[in-house]
């Protein structure tokens, strides 16, 4: 019997927008994406989904949405309760979380032609994708990001995930969202970890791809470090267009095992966990990217006054550049975790490094040795923050 | 700030192969796919994972599959132990399954670029799916079907998925395997009710897109019955390809909310939970089949010839055409079937009745006193199988 081929295409499209006082009922942004939706013989519901931490920020949001749903979306029915999850990594290790949402899906009876709205930060994104993502086969998912870093990288992307016995990410989907909406206003609230901690995805994707964003975030750090919401408007929405142009232009679903965006990761990864997460994850890349740039120094890629340039940004934002577990056991604990890394990635192990600011380079090994001069020099020329 | 547009394709291609004795050392087949898979630096792996029922008619079999791997394919380093897991519709319903299966791929560090063999019928094929879509974001899966129905629908599809408290498919993805591997031998070992269950999938596709072959069915139905391996061969290959070019011509991620494939399902679904899954999906979809053909010939669509044919068919290979459960409290609980059918889909209810043998026609409500009727003529025209 002749062998069948099978093949086909899917096509994805969505739109990330950005917008103020996004449930205000003078903005009719929301509204009119769900015009669109509005057909005979369909009742439509959503199913709203809080990051504890960011309602507890904004007290009145619940029946804001319920008001603005109320006045301005007719087509859609609201279900009857908006279910709050805690925000965080710690919301990402309990099973019972993802069980809650299922049950909320079965429960008010959203199909695969409602909608799940997630609204918080990276982690509650990633949780309330995958839940949406593997209900009755995947329902449409709107991301309303209330974090730099869940604006500006993850949560314009296409990937959800939990974790599993310990294992970050270990349980996940790739599932595009139907839409991301990006409200400025929302980050007023963040404290100064987070605000900071977002733009270290932003210097990560300038350092491997745009030299001129990189000067433009070099010019801009002491306005960044002070909270100016038009530098970080303009920030977050460079750092999103690249991120969302990178997964269009690359290999989306990440079928090969190149990721020029994990540059700065792999410890970074590693270092969340050795520190069971007091270091949150923009932090950590920060870290991750420092110990990279020394490394392509060291290595002879990156020019010295690069990393200087690097570093100083970096520093002037007010990131710590150094953490005494990476030094733990000999630098082992956190060299272990670029084999983590590579099983991760599967198969061959593949790094980002610079040769210059705006130019990234991949390598397949990193020197153990190398690794270790990287993590004292970071430690020897570390700066003491009091922020 | 200007929106974001986001847009790519994702390109999905696997095979399905037709075969006999697929571990035996003289068949290549399944090393020679192996063999694209070889690069440099790479150690891919493979976890295997059987069906018990399966296994428990082939004794030797995990160590014809370890004997294989270790003459043929050299490349693909085996986990230590091959997985075993009960099958049937009971295997989707406990979620210790799936963490069970999640552990081993993290226990034998399968990354993305190994794979996940699954060998069973479809209810085992659909739980190690699904374990393996939401590992790592995804892990190659082979499907090595064993019965009828899933050699020629449901395993060479793209779905997968297990159930929720009490949900059929509740949670799952679509997700397309790497390869399939139908191998005609395995079927000697099913008992006659699954010989014959998965006859009813290809008589559902032809009699919605293939008069042709309809008849040709209609003509082996006793060789069929008999269980004659030629024909069954043909019927499989043909059952699968239409169902593989469906997917590929229409909407394989099923976006929108018309699922032709599913006639004769609404009903068949609701027949396997109200008999607690006594009766077997290839049963009630027999039985579902037989129901909306009634249907559709007592609306004026279907001529009274084309139904006689159809049921004459059904019965000729030995399917029961009614179940008491049908007629239950007073036929309401069938026809809550209709509006969980709804809900599964998605919004607008829409159904495949039948204008001519190898023509559907698609509805989008049903009558309750012609489903009631129908039943009823179900009722007086059965015939007592001795089979």
């Amino acid at each position: 019997m002749q062998t069948i081929q099978q093949s086909f295409k899917i096509e994805y499209n969505y739109s990330v927008f950005f917008t103020e006082y996004l449930f205000d009922h003078s903005n009719t942004l929301l509204a009119d994406f769900f015009k669109k939706f509005s057909e005979e013989g369909f009742q439509r519901k959503a199913l709203v989904v809080v990051d504890e931490g960011f309602a507890a920020h904004h007290p009145g949001l619940a029946d804001q949405i319920r008001t603005y749903f109320a006045a301005a979306v007719p087509n859609i029915q609201l279900a009857a309760d908006i279910i709050m999850v805690p925000g965080g990594e710690a919301s990402k290790n309990d099973p019972e979380l993802f069980n809650k949402l299922a049950q909320a899906v079965d429960t008010y009876g959203i199909d695969r032609h409602s909608f799940v709205i997630g609204i918080g930060g990276g982690a509650v994104l990633d949780l309330v994708g995958y839940a949406a993502a593997v209900s009755h086969r995947g329902i449409k998912l709107i991301r309303i990001p209330t974090t730099v870093l869940s604006q500006n990288d993850s949560g314009v992307g296409v990937k959800n995930g939990i974790n599993f016995h310990g294992k970050k990410n270990f349980l996940g989907t790739f599932a595009p969202p139907v839409a991301v909406f990006n409200d400025l206003t929302f980050l007023r609230t963040l404290d100064d970890r987070d605000w900071r901690g977002g733009i270290a995805e932003a210097i990560k994707v300038s350092l491997i791809k745009d030299q001129a964003f990189f000067e433009w975030i070099e010019e801009k750090a002491t306005a960044l470090a002070n909270r100016d919401e038009a530098a970080m408007s303009y920030l977050i929405h460079r750092c999103a267009e690249m991120h969302t142009d990178h997964i269009a232009g690359g290999d989306p679903f990440e079928f090969g095992s190149s990721r020029p965006l994990d540059f700065g990761h792999w410890a970074a990864h590693k270092l969340e966990y050795l520190t069971d997460f007091q270091v949150r994850h923009g932090e950590a890349v920060a870290i991750g990217i420092a110990l990279d740039c020394v490394y392509s120094e060291k290595v002879g890629k990156l020019p010295e006054s690069d990393l200087n340039r690097i570093l100083d940004v970096l520093n002037k934002l007010g990131f710590e550049l150094y953490h005494p577990k990476l030094a733990e056991n000999d630098k082992i604990n956190l060299r272990n975790g670029l084999q983590e890394f590579r099983e991760h990635l599967g198969g061959r192990l593949t790094i980002m490094l610079l040769d210059k600011i705006g130019k990234g380079v991949e390598v397949h090994e990193l020197d153990a040795d190398i690794i270790s001069q990287s993590v004292d020099y970071l430690e020897s020329s570390k700066i003491i923050h009091t922020l």
